[in-house]
C-alpha cells in the first residue's frame, strides 16, 4: 500500500519523539519534539497527537521516556497513571499502558528502560501491520461495491486516516488500498465539529491524491437520501464486547441515516480498540471536552467528544483479523 | 407574549427599511438601512436577513421600494423577478411576491406604490399574529410534556426564533410562550454549521432570559440517546403538500434520531410556508451555497443549505391554525 508519507505521525529521535502537530494542520505541517513524559501527556490531552491507535503508540513511548532517570516500580506506576488520565474514551490508550505495565513488571530493573523502548517500538510496528491488514480486508468491501463506472463513494467521519495511526489509517486504510489497486474511489469528508478533524482527513487525502469532497456534518443525511453514498466507514475509539461502538460524536447520526437508506455502515479498527471487559456501549465513558472548543464565548455549552453507535446499526467490524458481525466479536477474544 | 425585543428584525423608516444585520450577530447588534430594491435583494441573498417568514416580509417591502420611481406593470414584473431569485428554497419568499403581484395588478397605477407599502405592512402584521398563534398552540405541547419538576427540554435546529420572523419566531414561539407562562423550559441549541445560526438562537434566548445550552450539531444523537430531550421543534423553509419538510440542513438527522428514541418531532411554521403546489419533498429545490461557507480554502466542497425530512418522521405541524398530522395538511388548503 503506497501512501505519500512526507510527514509521518510519529518518529523516534534518540531519546525523544517527533510527532506531527495535528493542532496546526492543515494550516502547516510541523514536527514537534517531545522530550519528556510531561510533553507526551500534554500532546495527547491537547490533541497534538490524536486518533485512538496513535494515542496508544504515543503513550507507549511516553512510558519509555518517563523511565529515563528512574525505572523503579513506583516510578512506573506514576508514569502509567499520569498517561492514563490524558483521555478517557479511547481504549487503545489503556490497552497500550496495560501491555507496557505487564511487560515491564516482568523485566529486570536494569534492562527496563531498554525494554520499554523496545515494546513501544513493537506496538508501533504492530499498528502499521494491523492497519495494512484492515486495508486489505476492507478493500474487498469496496471491490464488491464497485459498479464498474462511477467511483465508489465512501463516507467517513472525523479522521481515522493515517494521521490517527502510526501508518495507513483504519477507516481510510481500505480507501488507500483501493486507490493503490486502481479502484476509483471518492470520499465524502465530514467537517467533524467542533474540532474539524475532517480538515485533517481532507489534508491527508489530498496528499495521497484521493478524490474527496468536504461537507458540513449536517449534510450527511441529504447525501445519503440522494443515493450519493455507497458505503460508510468510520474508525472507533472503543468497541464494547457486544459490538456497540464509541467513536467521534456525530457517528451515531450517520449510522442512523445509513440504515434509513440501506447503505452499509462499517467500523474499521484494530483489535486493540475492542474492550472485551466492557459489556456494552452504556458502560463506555464519554469524554466531555472544554466549552471553548465551540468558540461561543460565555454561552453555556455541552461538548461530548464521542457518541455510541449500537451494534444493531453496524454492518460489520473490519479488523486485522478480517470482517465480523458486530454481535460476534467473541471469536476475536484473545 | 412578552419577549425582550430591543433590536427588532425589521422596521419601516420613511421610504426605507431598517433591518437587524444578522451576519454581524452575535458579535454586534447593528441596524442596517436599506434604501433601494437592490439593497433588499442583496440583504436576502447574503443572509443579512434570513428565516423563511422574515424573508417573505422583507421581500414584500422590497417590492414597495422597487416601485419608488416607476410603478408600471413592466417595472413590477422586473422587481418581482429580481427578488424571486435571491433564495430558492424558502417558499415564503414566493408566497409574498405572488401576493404582492396579485394585489398590485388589481390596483390603479396612481395608488400602486401606496398599496404596495400597505400590503407589505399587512404581511408583516399577519406574520406577527401567525407566530403568536403558533406560540399558543405549541405551548399546549410543552405543557403536556412537563413532568412538574425538571424544565421541559426542547431541542431545536438553526434559528427559527424571533430573528427568523417579524416577531415571536416559529419553532421558538412555543418556548417564549412557555417562558411567559412560567413553565420552566430549557433549549438545546445546535450550532448549525456551516453558518452557525445556532449562535443567533443562543443570542435571542439570552436576550429573552430563556435557559439554553449550545452543542455541536454532531452531539444531537447522544443527547437524545441519553434521554435529555423531551421534544424537538424546528422551523421550515418549505412544507410540501404531503407534509415532507425542507428545513436547514441537518434537520433530517435530528428527526431520525428523535424517532429512534421515541421523542416527538414537531415542525412549526405559518401557513405561508406550506406549498400546496408542491406534491412532495423530492420536488423542493435545495439551495447549494458557496464553498467558502465552510472556510476550507480550496478543498472541494458540497454545501447544500437544506435537507428534507419525510412526513413520516414528523409528529405534527404547528401553524397559526393549530396542530395537524403532517399527512393531513389538506384541511388547511386555502
Amino acid at each position: 500500500m503506497v501512501v505519500k508519507d512526507s510527514f509521518p505521525t510519529l518518529v523516534e529521535d534518540g531519546d525523544a519523539l517527533l510527532i506531527l502537530d495535528q493542532t496546526r494542520l492543515p494550516r502547516e505541517a510541523v514536527m514537534l519534539r517531545l522530550t519528556s513524559l510531561e510533553d507526551v501527556a500534554r500532546s495527547i490531552s491537547v490533541m497534538q497527537v490524536r486518533g485512538a491507535p496513535l494515542i496508544g503508540a504515543t503513550a507507549a513511548y511516553g512510558v519509555a521516556m518517563g523511565l529515563a532517570d528512574d525505572a523503579s516500580d513506583g516510578r512506573l506506576q506514576h508514569v502509567i497513571e499520569m498517561l492514563a488520565v490524558t483521555r478517557p474514551t479511547a481504549v487503545n490508550l489503556h490497552w497500550a499502558l496495560e501491555r507496557m505495565n505487564r511487560v515491564l513488571q516482568e523485566s529486570a530493573l536494569t534492562t527496563r528502560r531498554e525494554m520499554a523502548w523496545n515494546e513501544a517500538r513493537k506496538i508501533a510496528t504492530e499498528d502499521r501491520a494491523a492497519n495494512a491488514a484492515i486495508g486489505r480486508h476492507g478493500l474487498v468491501l469496496l471491490q464488491a461495491t464497485w459498479q464498474g463506472q462511477q467511483p465508489v463513494n465512501v463516507m467517513t467521519h472525523c479522521n481515522a486516516g493515517r494521521l490517527a495511526t502510526v501508518e495507513h489509517g483504519t477507516a481510510l486504510a481500505p480507501v488507500y488500498a483501493a486507490h493503490a489497486a486502481g479502484l476509483p474511489v471518492h470520499v465524502w469528508v465530514s467537517e467533524t465539529r467542533p474540532r474539524n478533524q475532517g480538515l485533517l482527513t481532507a489534508w491527508e487525502l489530498r496528499e495521497a491524491g484521493v478524490p474527496h469532497t468536504l461537507l458540513a456534518d449536517n449534510a450527511a443525511g441529504l447525501l445519503l437520501m440522494r443515493g450519493k453514498v455507497d458505503l460508510v466507514i468510520v474508525g472507533a475509539d472503543r468497541i464494547a464486547a457486544n459490538g456497540d461502538t464509541a467513536n467521534k460524536v456525530g457517528t451515531y447520526l450517520k449510522a442512523l441515516a445509513a440504515r434509513a437508506h440501506g447503505v452499509p455502515f462499517y467500523v474499521a479498527a484494530p483489535l486493540s480498540t475492542i474492550d472485551f471487559a466492557c459489556p456494552s456501549g452504556g458502560a463506555i465513558p464519554i469524554e466531555e471536552r472544554a466549552a471553548d472548543e465551540l468558540g461561543a464565548g460565555d454561552t453555556p455549552v455541552a461538548n461530548p467528544a464521542f457518541d455510541v453507535t449500537p451494534a444493531a446499526l453496524i454492518s460489520g467490524i473490519v479488523s486485522e483479523r478480517g470482517i465480523a458481525q458486530a454481535g460476534e466479536l467473541g471469536q476475536w477474544k484473545p
